[in-house]
């Protein structure tokens, strides 16, 4: 093997660009805990399918818990313990084990790292305009009104 | 972690359908050599995104050179080494990198195995009607015709 770093449309995630925080209105972006996503799809160029190598530290989770109207997701565990939580309950996911979500799948799902140890996953999801997500455990969702998607109370008023 | 076995959404990908062979026309399908890939995204239900694990034996091969008029694609290296070839060459990628094709971007790509073990991949793909494929060192491309995507040398005689 060489030791020459890759070029793209190679890619050392290692040298990707990282996304701490999280975009949910304020009450809900703490709950994401120690989480910290390299941008792999966008620093490869892409621009239909987004993907991230995301490190989740104990305590964090990948997303509140949610459903997309529009867009398939698909995540890959590389290291540690993920909790996935699905309508129908709990299950341990440890390296090499996969979960997928088809659009507009009304089972809602996210993954919590309860282990004591850091989890590192790959998340791959698309980006449809007018893509809508719910969830069901918390006052919020992303719809789209006049102005654009944004994040609102379950009654329709924004945040 | 439980010794249960993952249930959908989550998946164990060693219990997914395996494809082998090739769909390229008679001449070209025996140059992917050894090459199993695990159908992740299908056995998950996903409809919009493709998500296969390859297992490439040494010689083998993960496509024909070509690039997408349409599709985004995305490859992840689990396991042993693959040479990735591009219009500007060659490059050798180990577990960890990862390696991203915008849609339409004209830089054909494959991976190749030349290395003495075999080697796991994850590539990520789209399912996009009206995609064309075209393979600059090969005498065949995917192309729409009013019968449908079809195989057809370059002049467009179908195979």
């Amino acid at each position: 093997m060489t030791d020459k770093p890759p070029v793209l449309p190679a890619l050392d995630p290692e040298t990707a660009k990282t996304i701490s925080g999280s975009t949910y209105p304020g009450p809900f972006a703490a709950r994401m805990g120690d989480r910290v996503k390299r941008k792999l799809g966008d620093a490869c160029g892409l621009t239909h399918i987004g993907v991230n190598l995301v490190a989740l530290a104990p305590g964090g989770q990948s997303a509140l818990r949610h459903w997309h109207t529009s867009e398939d997701e698909f995540v890959w565990v590389l290291e540690g313990e993920l909790t996935l939580i699905t309508d129908a309950g709990e299950q341990v996911l440890g390296p090499g084990m996969c979960a997928g979500f088809p659009a507009g799948k009304r089972d809602a799902h996210h993954f919590v790292n309860r282990s004591g140890r850091p989890a590192r996953y790959l998340e791959v999801g698309e980006r449809i305009e007018r893509d809508n997500a719910f969830y069901p455990d918390d006052d919020v969702m992303w719809v789209e009104t006049e102005a654009g998607t944004i994040a609102a109370r379950k009654d329709g008023r924004p945040y």
